[in-house]
């Protein structure tokens, strides 16, 4: 079920490094892409950054829209991930959700879908940074509002150990369709 | 054994979003700080970013060196990665790195010291951004030289399997001294 996450401690999605489907949203039409590259970059309130290449659709619909989802693949939907990080959905029909079966949901913050089956979700606006964009394709965003799946994260705290199925695993991308898992869960 | 890996491939060593160590060096003192905050930011050259809070030392060293040195520190190292990331250097006696047992060697593109036992290097110099450093605390670096573990990463692969000693694995820091492992691997 998925529950929101307080903005303090929305960091935590993203502290492990994983690989989020970026959701974009305007005049109608929608997408989704993939990317590893993200990371947290501030608490309170979260801000996140994301490389969006100017090639992209999703480039012009975030631009366009000044709003994009971060959402956290599982297992599940690896090969989702890697087939949404492989095509343009600018020119697809029916879009990209549709073409690798990714169902979607309404968020509460900004109008963009959130791709159901995610172990996370940060619902962001995009602080217009021109340089930053133009010069290395940065995005920065601050999280608006931040949700999980309460089967692998809650109360501020991820839940993976021996017992989770793997299939809710977050994932972790390296090239070529290779990935990892989130690994062991260990405290020093 | 540490070997080059060519730059083109570097991006891979931070893909997978693990955390790093930053190591820093200026006028004959050094410095190692922890940072869940990393990504990729280009392929070729590639650069990376990384967030060093202005509350750091590492981030005085940075400001005055121009470089700094991602180190990916293994399981064996989860315990200094935290402290180093608990404690400021600034007045430390003996440095950081001696009081938490960290041994470093030297790299070749800058004078900072690379920390062994780490999984993997990334020698990178400062691309000055006034902007992003004080108002977000966001450092961009282009990677000058990078170096890998080739125990467990070659000829631009990862090599983490079933095999893999557990000890040799990459860190993703949560929060609290709670870590996730790299884990399994897998291709879709």
């Amino acid at each position: 079920m998925r529950r929101p996450v307080p903005l303090p401690k929305a960091y935590r999605l993203l502290n492990h490094g994983p690989t989020v489907l970026v959701t974009s949203a305007h005049g109608g039409r929608r997408n989704v892409m993939a990317a590893a590259w993200n990371m947290a970059l501030d608490f309170d309130p979260p801000k996140v950054c994301v490389v969006i290449d100017k090639s992209t659709w999703t480039r012009e619909l975030v631009e366009a829209s000044g709003v994009f989802v971060l959402n956290l693949p599982t297992r599940a939907l690896a090969a989702a991930t890697v087939a949404v990080g492989s095509e343009s959905g600018r020119e697809a029909a029916p879009d990209k959700f549709a073409r690798h079966g990714l169902r979607t949901m309404e968020g509460e913050a900004v109008p963009v879908p959130l791709v159901e089956g995610c172990a996370g979700w940060l619902e962001c606006r995009v602080l217009p940074q021109a340089h930053n964009e133009q010069r290395h394709d940065l995005f920065i965003g601050e999280v608006l509002a931040a949700w999980a799946d309460d089967r692998v994260f809650r109360d501020g705290h991820w839940l993976y150990g021996p017992d989770t199925d793997p299939q809710l695993r977050t994932l972790h991308y390296v090239a070529g369709g290779h990935f990892f898992a989130t690994g062991e869960a260990f405290t020093v």
